[in-house]
C-alpha cells in the first residue's frame, strides 16, 4: 500500500517538474556501502563519546572535552573549515557524587540524583520529609508554615503504571505506510509569558522553600522500574536556585510518600556534591565541511545535538546521532566526493534545554524575526518568543542552505525520512532513498517531527528534516534516564544510519536544482476561528 | 475449549467416584465474599509487611520483627495454637549502608548492592578492577597472580537484551486452556554433590581470591534496566567469606568491562556496611490454626513464604502470598467457621535459600527419607541429599495433612489450580471452583508448577499445590529485584486471591472424602532408559 501511494506521488510530482529527477550515483553508493560496511568507526565515536567522556551537559568539563574531541576527529579525518560557534547558555554544572538514603523508620539506601543546576548539600543534610506537592505558585499557600528544617517533597506520588507494551520495537511494514498520509497543523494561537515559563516557576518555589527555611526538596522520577533522570533548566547567569533538589526514584519516592502519610515520620539522609563551571558561559557548536566544488555559497547539511543529560551517558539521547554524522563525514571524506554543494555537519550544543545551539544557528546565518516591540518580553531568551514575532527575517545565508537533515531519534536503523508537508521535496526523497531499499530506508512520510533540531530551521523555511528511524527501547525507557549507556546501542543500525544518511546528503550536495522548498513561513491562521 | 475439556474431566471422574462430589456450600462462599472484598485487611497486611518492615531477610532484625508481628496478628484475629517452630538455619546478615562508584577515568554513582553474606568493606575501599570472569574452579588458574589489590570483576559480562514482549501480562482464556494438558514428567538421575554446589563455589572462589589479595569482587545484575538483586547463599555459621562482594548494575558493570578492555584502568570506590546476627542460629516458621471440629487429626493447610530478598521490600515475592494467607485466616476467622477439620495457616522461613523452612516442617511432621549411609553426604543440609534419598518414611502425622496450598507467584490473582498431576483432585477442584468462575478462577490443570514450598510436601506424596496466578509483572521485573516494593502490587488482584483461598481452605476442610492423594513417591524410573 506503501509503494503503490509512493509512486503515485512521485508519478504525480515528476510530471510537474521533470528537471527534479536525476538517478542516484549508484558507484558513490558501492562506496558508501564499503566505507559504512566494513571500514566503520562508528561504535568506536560513540564509545567515546559515552564511556570514555559520559554524560555531556552543555558548559560542563565533559561538554568542554566534547567540544575539542570531536573537532580534533573532524580535523583528523580531513575536513574543512573545523569550528566551534559560540551562543550564550549560562554556567556549566557537573555532578561529583551523590547518595540518598532513608535512615528512618527503618535504614534503606535510595536511589537518586541532583537535579540539573541545583546547588550541592554542602555535606549530608538530615531531616524528615514533608509531603507538600506543588506545581503552581497557587500551590504555595497550603504549605506555608510547615517546612521549616524539613526535605520537603514536591511531587504529587501518582500510580505504578503495568508496561503492557513491548519496550523494544521496530516499525512494521504496516505501520510505516500508515505514516504516509498527510496530517493537517494545528495551529493554536502562540501566548508568550512574561514570567519564563517552567524556569521561572523552579525559581520562585526555590525562592518559597528558602523562605520558609526548608532544607531541600525531592521530587518523583517520572518513569517507574528505578529510573531516574535528573534534568533541570536553570542554568542561566543570576539564575540559580538556593536550596538542592534530588529526583528519587518512584518506588522509593511513593514508598516516602506512603511512610509519611501513615504517620511514620520518615527521615532522609541527603549527599548531592555538585560543581558550577563559570570560566565560560558561552556554549559551543562544532561545524565542519566538506567543501563544495561548484555553486558557491550553497551547501547541504547533517546535525545531531552532542549534549546530553547525565543521569547515564547520553548514549541514545544523543551520541547515537552524533556518531551517525561523524561517521557520514568520515565516510564521504575518506571517499574523497568532491560535491557539488559544500556538505556542512553541525553539532549541536544546549539542546536539551531548549534547542539552544540550532536557535543560535539559524538566527546568526539563516534568518531572525522580528522583535515584538515589547522591552520586556524583547530581553526574554531568544527561544521564548521566537514563534510569536513575525515576520521572519531572511539573512544573506538562507538560501544557501538547500538541505537541513537532523538525527535524534535514538539508535534505531533509518526506515525512512519525514518530509514534514513538503510534497515537492517527497517526491524528490522517492528517488534518493531507491539504493537504500535494500537497507530498510523505504518510507516517505509527510509528517513532521517534532522536538529536536531541525525545528528552527522549519520556522524559518529552510527545508529540515528529521529521519524516520525504529524506535527501540528510545522513549519506553532509554531517553533521559540512568540506563541511557552504549550497551543499549544497536551497532548494525548506527552503521546503517550513517550509510543511508552520507547517501542522502551525497544526493542532495549533488542535484541539480535544490530541493524544493515549501513557502516562507507566515503567520499562520488558527486553526480555530474563534481564537485570535 | 477449556470448559469442555473440563466438564468432560469432572464428568468422567465423578461416574468412578461419586462419593467426592460435593456441592459447594455457597452461603459459605458469600461471607467469604463479604469479608473479603468489603471488609479487606489484605493491602493493610501487605503495607506493613514491605513498607514498614522491608526487606525480610532470614535471621535478620527484620525476619525476628515478622516472626513476631505476624504471629501478634493471628493472635489478634482469634486464631489457636499460633507458634513458632524453629529449624536450623544460620546467621543473620544485614544492610546498614552501601555505595559504590568510579572514580577513573571519571566520576559516576554506580548502583550496586552488597552480595547477601558477605562480609562488610569496613570503611571505603579502593582499588583498580580486574575483568576476571570466574565461574568453575577451572577457571581460577587463569587468573593466578593478577589480582592483589584488585576489585575483580567475576561476571563475564553479557550483551544488553531488547525486551521485546510486554513485561506485565495476564493470561487469556485460550493461554489458560493450553495449560490443562497433562505433561508428562522427566526423571533424570538424581546427583548429590559432595562439594555442595553453590555455596561451595562461592566460598571457593572467596578463598582463592583472598589469597590472591584481592580486596573484594563484583558481579554483573542478571537483569538489565539498572534493576539489582544480591542474593547469596552462605548463610551457614562457619561458612561466612572472607572477601566482600558486591552486585552492580549490569550496564554499570558491562561499561567498567568496556572501559578495563578499552585500557582506561577503571578504579572503584566501594562501600559495604552489613552487620551479621547470630543471637540465634535458627529461623522460625510461624503457624496458626483454626481447630476442626471433627476429624480428629486432619486438617487442610495454606502457606506462603514470608522471607524475602533485600534489594528491595520483597513485596511481589513474597509480602503478597504472605498477606493473601493471612487474610484468608482472618476471613475465615471473622466468618466464625466451625470446619470439620483443622485449617492451618503457614508462613515458611528460609525459603529463599532452598525451601528450607517447609522442608523442615515436612521432615518433622510428614515423612522423612531414608539416609544415603554415607557419612560425609549424610551430614550434608538435608535439601543438598534429600531426592536422592529413597524410601520415603512416612511420619505418624502423614495421613492427616489432606491438602496443602500454597502463595508464591506474585500479586496476580488467582486464575486456577495447578493440580500436579493428581487427576483425581482434579476433578474434586473443577467443582471447588465453581463458586470462584465469576473472579476469572476457572482453570484447574494438571501440570506441576515447581520453585516453591509445595515441592517438599509433593515428594512424600502429600497432596501439595500452587496455584495459577496472573504473571503480570513478577518474572520481567519484579521477582528478586530492587523495584519489589508495594507500589507493584494489586490490590484488587490480592483480595481475590484471599477470597479463593479461602473458599478452597474451607472446602478442604468440609469435604466428606479427604481430597485424593498420589501413590506414596518411590525411586522412578529413569525417563531416558541408558541412564542409571
Amino acid at each position: 500500500m506503501k509503494r503503490l501511494f509512493a509512486a503515485v506521488s512521485v508519478a504525480a510530482v515528476l510530471a510537474a517538474a521533470p528537471a527534479m529527477a536525476q538517478a542516484p550515483d549508484l558507484v558513490a553508493v558501492n562506496g558508501i556501502f564499503d566505507q559504512g560496511f566494513n571500514h566503520s568507526e562508528v561504535m568506536r565515536t560513540a564509545a567515546h563519546l559515552t564511556d570514555r567522556i559520559g554524560g555531556r551537559m552543555t558548559n560542563s568539563p565533559q561538554m568542554r572535552e566534547t567540544e575539542r574531541w570531536t573537532q580534533e576527529r573532524f580535523r583528523e579525518w580531513g575536513l574543512s573549515n573545523v569550528r566551534a560557534e559560540g551562543f550564550e547558555f549560562g554556567r556549566g554544572w557537573s555532578i561529583v557524587r551523590s547518595d540518598a538514603r532513608m535512615v528512618e523508620p527503618r535504614p534503606l539506601e535510595l536511589r537518586a540524583i541532583p537535579v540539573a543546576w541545583t546547588p550541592g548539600t554542602d555535606g549530608t543534610i538530615s531531616g524528615e520529609v514533608v509531603l507538600a506537592p506543588m506545581s503552581r505558585v497557587a500551590d504555595f499557600d497550603k504549605h506555608r508554615g510547615k517546612l521549616a528544617g524539613k526535605i520537603v517533597m514536591i511531587s504529587e506520588p501518582t500510580d505504578a503504571e503495568d508496561p503492557t507494551t513491548p519496550q523494544f520495537r521496530r516499525w512494521t511494514d504496516e505501520e510505516l505506510a500508515g505514516r504516509t498520509a498527510y496530517v493537517q497543523p494545528n495551529h493554536a494561537p502562540v501566548t508568550v509569558s512574561r514570567d519564563g515559563g517552567r524556569d521561572n516557576f523552579a525559581l520562585r518555589m526555590d525562592e518559597f522553600l528558602a523562605s520558609e527555611g526548608a532544607l531541600g526538596w525531592v521530587r518523583m522520577s517520572y518513569r517507574d522500574g528505578g529510573l531516574l533522570h535528573g534534568a533541570g533548566y536553570t542554568h542561566r547567569v543570576g539564575a540559580t536556585p538556593r536550596l538542592p533538589g534530588m529526583e528519587l526514584a518512584a518506588e522509593d519516592y511513593r514508598r516516602l510518600a506512603r511512610l509519611s502519610r501513615a504517620g511514620a515520620a520518615p527521615k532522609l539522609e541527603l549527599l548531592s556534591e555538585v560543581r558550577f563551571h563559570d570560566e565560560d558561559v558561552n556554549a559551543y557548536n562544532v561545524l565542519a565541511d566538506i567543501p563544495g566544488t561548484s555553486r558557491s555559497g550553497e551547501y547541504v547539511m547533517a546535525g545531531a545535538h552532542f549534549d546530553s543529560w547525565v543521569a547515564a551517558d547520553g548514549a541514545v539521547d544523543n551520541a547515537a546521532g552524533t556518531a551517525v554524522v561523524m561517521e557520514a563525514a568520515r565516510i564521504l571524506k575518506a571517499l574523497n566526493v568532491r560535491p557539488k554543494r559544500t556538505i556542512r555537519f553541525a553539532l549541536w550544543n544546549g539542546e536539551e534545554q531548549g534547542l539552544h545551539g540550532s536557535l543560535a544557528y539559524v538566527d546568526r546565518h539563516l534568518a531572525t524575526r522580528a522583535p515584538l516591540g515589547d522591552a520586556e518580553l524583547d530581553a526574554l531568551p531568544n527561544g521564548q518568543t521566537w514563534r510569536a514575532r513575525w515576520p521572519v527575517q531572511p539573512r544573506d545565508g538562507h538560501d544557501d542552505l538547500v538541505a537541513y537533515f537532523n538525527i535524534d531519534n535514538g539508535s534505531g536503523r533509518i526506515r525512512g525520512v519525514n518530509a514534514e508537508g513538503n510534497v515537492a521535496a517527497a517526491a524528490v526523497f522517492e528517488e534518493w532513498l531507491e539504493p537504500f531499499h535494500s537497507l530498510g530506508a523505504t518510507t516517505v512520510s509527510l509528517r513532521p517531527a517534532g522536538g529536536t533540531d531541525h525545528v528552527y530551521m522549519q520556522t524559518v523555511g529552510i527545508p529540515g528534516f528529521q529521519f524516520i528511524q525504529d524506535p527501540l527501547d528510545y522513549g519506553s525507557r532509554l531517553h533521559h534516564t540512568s540506563i541511557d549507556s552504549y550497551d543499549h546501542l544497536k551497532p548494525e543500525d548506527l552503521r546503517q544510519a550513517a550509510v543511508v544518511l552520507a547517501g542522502l546528503l551525497l544526493a542532495a550536495a549533488n542535484s541539480d536544482e535544490p530541493l524544493p522548498r515549501m513557502p516562507l513561513p507566515t503567520r499562520p491562521t488558527p486553526t480555530d476561528p474563534f481564537t485570535q
